[in-house]
């Protein structure tokens, strides 16, 4: 399988692990990078100390390319960029924020920078700021999302269209029919999250795991969009939230009932009654938890088997 | 190109023609046909009367295979019914309601059913109401969508799981490359209804055609949750409605609001600020007005040219 992106990083499968909070620490990383994906850490989470051990510890566990995750509204970004650039990370994905600012920096280091879009607006931007490849999120996606809803089956062709750099599809990708759905669409590669959350080597509370396997269709929701839209599971935390919407709070106010580490109560300590729970439309798809190894083979091997039958 | 639907309405290709209101009559209806695809007189907009005035000039104008698209919504729908069986037609699409209440009935005159549902839930209503077939239908579709929002994406292979009857892939697709991405995804055929908007053959306005190719990503957006969810293009009405909305109002003051025939005098008479413009997303992919036969030929083309690439 070699596409512009399994040349771009030199990795054997097409297949890119997403950055995740409190789901992608140097574990997950790495077995996606020793079964021939890419694996990504989630800077997103993680002290700029936390983040530098996990770099370390990446380097011990595996001899393939892996990258970090940085969203770029990370309050001390510049940190977080001095211990890529120090740990010689040559491999950085932006979100959230503009490409701009960090890209000509990554670069003179040497690094491939790649950053998330969820619009074509954002893609030509990216592109013109000089990234190597661009992700293209859809609407379906789990955790923080674009207010505009365009979904991967639309976002894909439209941003092909109109950009000259590799792209990366996200957004409902879990499986090798949904691998081979994106590169028929003009992807030449793909970004799975939701599908890695539930594997042995993400740190996710078990529980969060579970709840995942358990999510089928329509159980998420898109919501806090005048924050940051994020796509949670209905739980009690999302019903909450729904009702305190009834009495329209102001952005203030939201953040007050938000309160501080809502994701990491939900998805890395486990409390599926009051955390949130970001995940993806595609957990209505997941129905078991397993090695990275296992899953990859069993994307692979649909993918190959898809293809050959069409 | 034989699926499991293409022999089910005995065509030549998998590619159905939504029914949809103000857009598709006999005209449109029978070119699709014409051209080796479904086409659908959608009844939704139509008196009884006129209803069978277009079905009898369909009769005349292909000797195809062509149906009728029923939302069971519709106020007088026994009326619609009853003209659909003197008249023989022997394909009904049905939306926009119970499965159950009418399917029965179409199959004792031994007309040939679909259903179209935007959950796996109500996949699986259906398939229990003896449908012949299901259409699956993404939240970036045009027209009226579910509340739950579930992609194509991810829809698809969920509802695929599932059901055991053949399955129609709908929402975002307009080209050969969204037809052979929704059969990898595990559809037997795909609805089209936007790409069919921008035809010569549709009763759309020109102004609603023209503002259908300049249509872009982003510029779509469902609303009207509360009533029956729609996307619409972002024009002035749209606009008018948003401001509306932060009033609070209430279901029945949204119905005020709306007014009569908004819909009709967006799309039928080309009132592109005060009319009701309803599209899919993937209006952002389409750039040309032109005769359904070459809609289908280039579709066609590039599905085979994008199978061969792979």
């Amino acid at each position: 399988m070699k596409t512009s992106i399994t040349q771009l990083f030199n990795i054997k499968y097409p297949i890119i692990q997403g950055g995740m909070i409190w789901i992608s620490g140097y574990k997950l990383a790495t077995a996606v990078s020793n079964a021939g994906g890419l694996g990504l850490i989630g800077a997103g989470s993680m002290y700029p100390k936390v983040l530098r051990e996990h770099i370390q510890k990446a380097k011990k566990a595996t001899d393939k390319p892996f990258g970090v995750n940085v969203p770029l509204l990370y309050p001390n970004v510049e940190e977080i960029m001095q211990i890529i650039v120090d740990e010689k990370i040559k491999i950085v994905f932006t979100s959230a924020g503009n490409p701009k600012t960090w890209t000509s920096f990554l670069k003179e280091y040497g690094v491939t920078v790649v950053h998330v879009v969820s619009s074509v607006k954002f893609a030509l931007k990216a592109q013109e700021a000089g990234v190597d490849a661009i992700v293209a999120e859809g609407f379906e996606s789990g955790g923080h999302n674009s207010r505009e809803e365009t979904t991967t089956f639309t976002l894909l062709p439209m941003v092909k269209e109109k950009i000259d750099i590799p792209l990366i599809a996200a957004g409902g990708i879990a499986t090798g029919r949904g691998m081979l759905a994106a590169i028929v669409l003009g992807a030449d590669g793909v970004q799975m999250g939701s599908r890695f959350v539930a594997s042995s080597e993400a740190s996710a509370h078990t529980n969060f795991k579970q709840a995942v396997v358990n999510t089928q269709d329509g159980d998420t929701f898109l919501t806090l969009k005048e924050l940051a839209p994020v796509r949670l599971i209905k739980n009690q935390f999302f019903n909450d939230l729904e009702k305190f919407y009834q009495q329209l709070p102001s952005k203030e106010q939201l953040i007050t009932f938000l309160g501080k580490a809502r994701a990491k109560k939900g998805m890395f300590e486990g409390d599926l009654e009051e955390g949130e729970l970001e995940i993806g439309q595609i957990a209505g798809l997941i129905h078991d938890i397993k090695p990275v190894r296992d899953i990859i083979d069993e994307i692979i091997t649909e993918y190959g088997f898809v293809k050959a039958s069409l």
